[in-house]
């Protein structure tokens, strides 16, 4: 099978203490579908200017990522530019240039309206709401957003909420969607408005997934050098929806060994700067971080 | 076996968000010895003033906590008052009164010498250095300590390193006892000041415990109603140096245990006001509690 992942392709301009770069491959569709990529075949909906540089749609092609959906259009691609504190806690943006992506309206190949697997990555909730409008009959519908449509599109993200299985959001996105500070109590009001799944990421302390009573804690990786966290949480994503098409299986046993998958990838993710590492990994790489998760977490009954 | 614990007995005034208390017992030395008590015998080190009431003292031996190694002496007990903003992460000190702990000088009854587990609540590290001249041949030493300490005496807490096991501090005080943000680093660090383990308390987000080459990552507990964060931390020694001596097994796999422990009498620890909860629990409690931290924490290999 494949998953259908929509969202924003970006040229990303990064400082952090460690380096900076210009103009690199960024965006939540970019991590997504490479994260994706080590499970499963990926379909990408984006818009891109012509500026464009086809290196990056022929790496998306090298592993496997489906680029049918990616529209090229007159104008410049999406840009973006950020500087990260020295704790890597605190991040700044420069500066966000639309461009293309002010008119982005998302139209998905034939082939990709059948997929099972659907993901939609933070852009605005009406658009999102257009995106499932256009597939036939997925098993499971992951979505992010960001405290920018929180505030500003509450009813459309509110109706987006009733139609998709899964959310993925930050513990501050938690609290802002519900106003309420404990995250035990949040979740509950989270999964009342629709999504029977809900993860919260919490960067360097992991991850919780609430699904009916049931509460998942995954650690994060104990990471000596962490670079850039750009992507992560779309990286995470990647690795948590990746691993569920693969396995077909949605099972809360599952379910939490893919919470895992999807941490092992934003780990990956954070080691080098923008995308670099989850192009230079493999297979072995992954179980062997697995097995790390595994023995950071484990405890005798 | 019994524990030594020397630290403070005070009488608290704490406003939360949900409620406030006047001149309760607290003080590290108190959490610390009602959450150890689930375990083993306790022996405390502290003084009180005058005006501290007798029923407490009868509440310690309720749990059958020795309070030969408690002074009264001529003077008002320690008093301290804080107030805990809407999150209960930020914490203000209203007041501290030392009152006769200003003087403190913990002198060890002859029986308690021989006791194999100690544990050093936060108080001046060149009294902390005193018990330990005090004690005969201790199996393991946990100490806690606090930024104050790590800015004002650091060569006392530096020769203090040097003599303990396991020191156990938060995220926070790691960062500064390092100057490091990085907390796998920063582990590093202190554990080549001495320690041969390292735990990290982190609230709401669990704890980490290093030790060699081993890292591991404990959760917290899905907790909905927290009302009083006070003691947690004291609380968590207790659970963990409690069950170390109740087992009398310092393995890295009991390690674990220990931690798990101490982070289930945090959690009930913060569920009421002050001490209150410590006093109401029962073992099944523990060991249910137990049960829902493997729950929480479990993913298959």
């Amino acid at each position: 099978m494949a998953i259908t992942a929509v969202g924003s392709i970006a040229l990303d301009s990064i400082e952090t203490p460690f380096g900076k770069t210009e103009d690199e491959l960024g965006g939540a569709a970019s991590y997504f579908s490479l994260a994706a990529s080590y499970f499963t075949e990926v379909c990408v909906v984006a818009v891109v200017g012509e500026d464009f540089p086809t290196e990056h749609l022929e790496l998306f092609k090298e592993f496997g990522i489906d680029t049918e959906g990616v529209k090229v259009e007159p104008g410049r691609t999406f840009r973006w530019g950020g500087v990260y504190g020295y704790d890597l806690n605190q991040r700044e943006t420069l500066y966000t240039e639309l461009n293309v992506f002010e008119n982005f309206r998302p139209r998905l190949p034939d082939k990709y309206r059948d997929s099972k697997f659907v993901f939609l990555a933070n852009i605005d909730p009406d658009l999102q709401l257009e995106v499932l409008r256009q597939v036939h009959n997925p098993a499971l519908v992951a979505c992010d957003t960001m405290n920018f449509w929180i505030e500003r599109k509450r009813e459309a993200l509110q109706e987006l909420l009733k139609k998709i299985d899964v959310l993925i959001v930050n513990d501050s996105e938690t609290r802002e969607l519900t106003g309420e500070p404990n995250l035990i109590k949040a979740s509950r009001t989270i999964l009342g408005l629709g999504p029977r799944t809900l993860i919260v990421k919490k960067g360097e302390h992991g991850a919780l997934m609430f699904s009916g009573d049931s509460v998942f804690s995954a650690p994060a990786c104990p990471l000596e050098s962490v670079f850039d966290p750009t992507g992560a949480g779309d990286a995470f994503a990647g690795g948590f929806v990746g691993y569920l098409d693969y396995t077909g299986n949605l099972d809360e046993v599952n379910l939490r060994k893919a919470v895992i998958y999807g941490s092992i990838m934003a780990s990956f993710c954070v080691e080098e700067f923008g995308i670099k590492k989850l192009t230079t990994i493999t297979t072995t790489d992954i179980a062997n971080r697995y097995k790390e998760f595994r023995e950071v977490a484990y405890f005798e009954l």
